[in-house]
């Protein structure tokens, strides 16, 4: 996905935000915002919005402090997560569509989503609402289809806490999946340790994709990981940034996420706060 | 009042809106987002939001058109609080307290704010909850004190519809009221045009303060305004832009406004979505 002039006032509000969870001193926010804007100043033509978050959050790194900001914001995410695995269990098992609810659930962990907004959300009312909302693009049956003829599927995660979410989904998938982190910290986006904590781990195999970007940028990808994607049948893609970054990537991608932006929905053609399965298109 | 970081993610937002506003092409849009992001690399210390505001707007009008772009929400903003006057005219007749029922209405006026947000407000609904709402900061008293010995009162407009609004207030002033707008347009701010749609001339004498800047800068306003405005014995200033400019401008003046984001919530010490009667003071 290309971006939109609207993108500019986001990413300076992520810049200071994340330079203000590094703990940074007025002067060296001032320095980080004056940076993403001489960066948002310069672009090359084509670039996404993640490899822009990607430099954003580099910057903030250079500038204050190369601990991951939002390590303590995953952490609790991650916790409020398991605290309600068990109760997201009993409503896959006690559902007449135990996959369409287990997908439910994943598209509701997509709140949590620290590059949209500062909020955090009530995970509970999130669940309820998208257990009952209709889907605004609905590319279930194709996913579906794609499930019985692969022998595998690699699944992109996003964020931490959403993390335990997929995990729900993962358990009602019919074969094995890789699950796809982040190599090092940006934003919010689980690495694995985050997946770890999750216990990601009891029911997939883990891999991180070497980039420091959010989404799933394959130009800064590890060639290893490169190599898995490429080989993978069916891709499941969690939330905004990996949108972003694979929209027109090919038809084995299926896109699973909450609309959170007015650029994504008027990109995708669905309503802010609506659920989305969406099969990517070729380029 | 200073300017914060968070004001510069709202000044590309707002530079962005009134681009598109003006009909501008996406790289007249993309000039005066660029633009805007070099004013903010370079601004010289003390420097307040109004006057930021002021040059982004300028930029739109040297990048885009001359022609004010806020014209026809302007219109469509007074024409909606216009049918609204005859109802207001009834709460305030209706009132046990009608000087503080239309001090409440002025306030609720001033949700008319494309400064802060793009959205159009409920004003029916605004106007509901701000009569029956809590001051955050109630220097009332001290204002109906000013009112029994002052011979007039300066009133410092904000937003066009707001007019309409702020006539209600007047008319229950007991002095003569002289009501300034800005000496030409800015954002969605009220001009002699804007009042008299109004009908505000049949309440007060109208002056314009000869800048086209948000608040009152009084460096930027012509010296016939200054004049006038220092030999005010009472000031009411309506809005966040006034507060940005006067908050510290002598015990004479008293800001009218609703909370409207965070960062002025911060400064003046009120939650957003607050109501305030604020009496200023001396710097």
């Amino acid at each position: 996905m290309k971006i939109y002039l609207d993108c500019y006032p986001c990413f300076i509000r992520q810049a200071l935000h994340a330079s203000r969870l590094a703990g940074g001193s007025f002067s060296r926010q001032h320095r980080v915002v004056i940076k993403t804007m001489t960066l948002l100043g310069k672009l090359r033509p084509g670039i996404t919005p993640p490899e822009i978050a990607c430099r954003v959050h580099r910057i903030v790194r250079d500038e204050i402090s190369a601990t991951d900001p939002y390590q303590e914001i995953k952490h609790a995410s991650t916790q409020a997560a398991l605290g309600l695995y068990p109760k997201l269990r009993q409503l896959v098992s006690g559902s007449k569509d135990p996959l369409d609810t287990a997908i439910r659930i994943s598209i509701a962990g997509n709140i949590i989503d620290f590059g949209v907004s500062e909020r955090h959300h009530d995970l509970r009312e999130t669940v309820e609402k998208v257990l009952n909302q209709k889907y605004e693009i609905d590319d279930g049956a194709a996913l579906r289809l794609k499930l019985q003829s692969a022998d595998h599927v690699l699944f992109l995660a996003d964020n931490a806490g959403e993390t335990v979410f997929d995990r729900i989904l993962i358990e009602q998938l019919p074969i094995p999946v890789i699950y796809v982190v982040k190599g090092a910290p940006t934003l919010n986006d689980a690495t694995m340790e985050d997946a770890l904590a999750a216990g990601v781990d009891s029911v997939a195999e883990i891999v991180d994709n070497g980039a420091d970007a959010p989404g799933t940028i394959l130009s800064m990808c590890r060639p290893e990981f490169i190599d898995i994607y490429k080989a993978a049948p069916l891709v499941i893609a969690k939330g905004q940034a990996n949108y972003e970054s694979l929209s027109n990537a090919g038809s084995k991608i299926f896109c699973l996420l909450q609309i959170k932006c007015p650029v994504i929905s008027k990109d995708i053609g669905a309503a802010v706060g609506g659920i989305v399965i969406r099969q990517c298109t070729a380029d």
